[in-house]
């Protein structure tokens, strides 16, 4: 599994498409499904994250992709050219693409670098914590090509460290182990990430998914603007992400809540080093009993913002996500004062736009509030979206100005 | 018509709605269809935008609403309190926080103040050009109103005019006559308009809608961001939002395209006053034609946006509409650079958010290109939406890097 993979496309195993199931990749999808392939002995043979070529039903070849017979999507297209060879070159070019893009952005060295399939390197992921590379790998073909592209990025972005944080769930589907490590330099301790001008500091080996959560940037942005003079409840904050930047931007406090104590003692660090102490309050706690207890003490904020781990792991746990979605977005209105602020978030890929948007209008109505939308957003434009994967746009956030 | 309606609720003629159709009502939606209501001689005889008590189909009253027994939409509910007095406190009541909310939103004076329903004023939109306010009255109801909301605004927001641009498609179905008038005050010609740091110039007497499209305002910011040092192409520009924006954040030059002269007319005259008549061209025509003739010409721009009118003024048109924002991607991709960026946006309401993204992911296809979607975005955050009326949602945009 962790030999360098540099092959000739002469001489890469070939994988038919049964026959109709070659106007999709043609038009530039990413991802061949396994009951589109002719799965005969020679490709069910084949180890997980081949490289092949991929041809149709005839002898037309139509792309390179890494390939795995055990998957449900069994083939992931890195390049369709069907005679691109896959090597360092072409992976420094993937990337210098993506460095470009970022560049253009303006949010460098803080942001995510690579996307996936979104940045033609399927399975992979690259947040940039200042000159630290969190990565993930989440498919056995970008695993096979892993020793090819930490040399990659240390040539390209001459990193301090280079942190693989390999234990997603999604590894599980292509056979793939579970492990975090460091594959480059090394890591002192928190991170500071700078973002909308506050330095926040983040746990790359031991916090959450890569260390920092980028995709929220504009969003923190916005609810700040929001937050002048007020006080704000942060729940679910992680290491601070919303609150914290409230109170940069001139709230009269902040409550930052989290199940996980670390987090909280990264946002403590951040703001002492922000000169913002006073105003802030931590708690420990799971997000819905502290929103219950908060109500049964009369509370109310100016500013509430619920940004959870996601409900619903998969298609199946839908509706008991619906569910949470519209308790939460209950317990969280009926804290906020008359003509304050309710952020709600939802990064569950199986919790759709509209249905996450009727199930928080329904918990509003549950809790006797009305108000109006301001804004619906997804995730920063550095987590781009592949034309033929809209469903890959994960993250949904609402916010709301309640009467 | 223009007589100040005034009234007690206890002097308000009823409608009942049929059995079976409160739960609505109830929870916060602020219409009701003629289907919903029993209509008896009395309602039908009822003059179209008289205000009444809404009560169920037993005598427990829900609401206060306007009511036109013509409409599709025949009530919509001004105060779910139905004892509420809906006078001129009541307008400077809901318009003051309106005004609330947009001096949170930090672009006043220059901004959507009243977004109807969402505002809790049915039918009524407000948008402030500095102190010019362009008013558009688009349902019966509203329209018997008119003369007490006339010295509300004139009361809160001491504006040197008040310019009523009655000539909406909506006013037809409510059997409202055209007429564009300034109900207070005088405009002396174009008038200026300050938006991320511009100031633009704007027609309100004879210019586009209210005279500028507000709901672009960070669209505009974002995707002038991605032009420093590019050319741009603004197709269906109106006056310049967004090509002179980009001027002054830094392109190299803009080419603004519009079946309109005036429009054109008023970009030149902003540039020039910023200094940036050095990178502009203008070009009067049809914007297929246009974009067609550029790519026969071979030209290709760092930056290309097309927004458009509404392609789909009706559901029954959505198919043809479908048709044209595909076109308007494939000839607006062809005519992007490698590694440059083109921004699209549907203003149509019977265009949904999906199809719209998949129309121009096909589009993008068809010319051939490859890419990745950077930012889907709606109006800004001074168009809310009725928690009810998602589909009020109206605008759609789409930014796209292009390989």
């Amino acid at each position: 599994m962790t030999e360098p993979t540099v092959a000739s496309p002469l001489s890469l195993p070939v994988v038919h498409l049964l026959p109709g199931h070659a106007r999709r990749v043609r038009q530039g999808h990413p991802w061949v499904f396994s009951n589109e392939i002719a799965m005969d002995g020679g490709a069910k043979g084949l180890e997980p994250g081949t490289l092949v070529v991929i041809r149709d039903a005839g002898e037309e070849a139509l792309a390179v992709a890494t390939f795995n017979p055990h998957s449900l999507i069994a083939a992931r297209i890195l390049d369709r050219d069907p005679r691109a060879v896959i090597d360092e070159a072409w992976l420094a070019g993937r990337l210098a693409r993506a460095v470009a893009l970022r560049a253009r952005l303006g949010n460098a060295p803080f942001d995510r670098l690579v996307h996936g399939e979104a940045d033609g390197l399927p399975g992979l992921i690259v947040d940039r914590l200042g000159d630290v590379l969190a990565v993930q790998v989440n498919t056995a073909g970008m695993e096979r090509l892993t020793p090819l592209l930490i040399p990659v990025l240390v040539e390209a972005l001459a990193p301090s460290a280079i942190v693989l944080l390999n234990d997603t769930p999604a590894r599980a589907l292509e056979g793939l182990p579970q492990e975090t490590r460091l594959a480059h330099g090394a890591v002192d301790g928190a991170v500071p990430v700078t973002e909308n001008g506050f330095t926040y500091y983040a746990d790359v080996l031991e916090g959450q998914k890569t260390g920092w959560f980028f995709d929220q940037r504009a969003n923190r942005a916005f609810v700040a603007g929001l937050a002048a003079g007020e006080t704000v409840l942060d729940v679910c904050t992680y290491a601070g992400g919303f609150g914290l930047l409230a109170l940069a931007r001139g709230a009269r406090s902040a409550l930052l809540v989290d199940r996980a104590a670390a987090g909280l003692e990264l946002a403590r660090r951040a703001a002492a080093g922000a000169g913002l102490d006073a105003g802030l309050t931590t708690e420990t706690g799971e997000a819905f009993a502290v929103l219950e207890r908060l109500a049964r003490e009369g509370r109310r904020f100016g500013v509430v913002v619920c940004d959870p781990p996601a409900f619903a792991k998969s298609r199946k746990d839908q509706g008991a996500a619906a569910k949470g979605y519209r308790k939460m977005a209950r317990l969280a209105a009926g804290l906020v004062k008359p003509g304050g602020f309710l952020f709600t978030a939802s990064c569950s890929h199986h919790m759709p736009a509209d249905r996450f948007f009727e199930e928080t209008a329904h918990g509003l109505g549950q809790a006797g509030r009305s108000g109006r939308l301001l804004r619906a957003a997804g995730a920063g434009p550095d987590h781009p979206i592949h034309p033929a994967l809209p469903e890959s746009a994960y993250l949904k956030t609402l916010t709301w100005v309640l009467d």
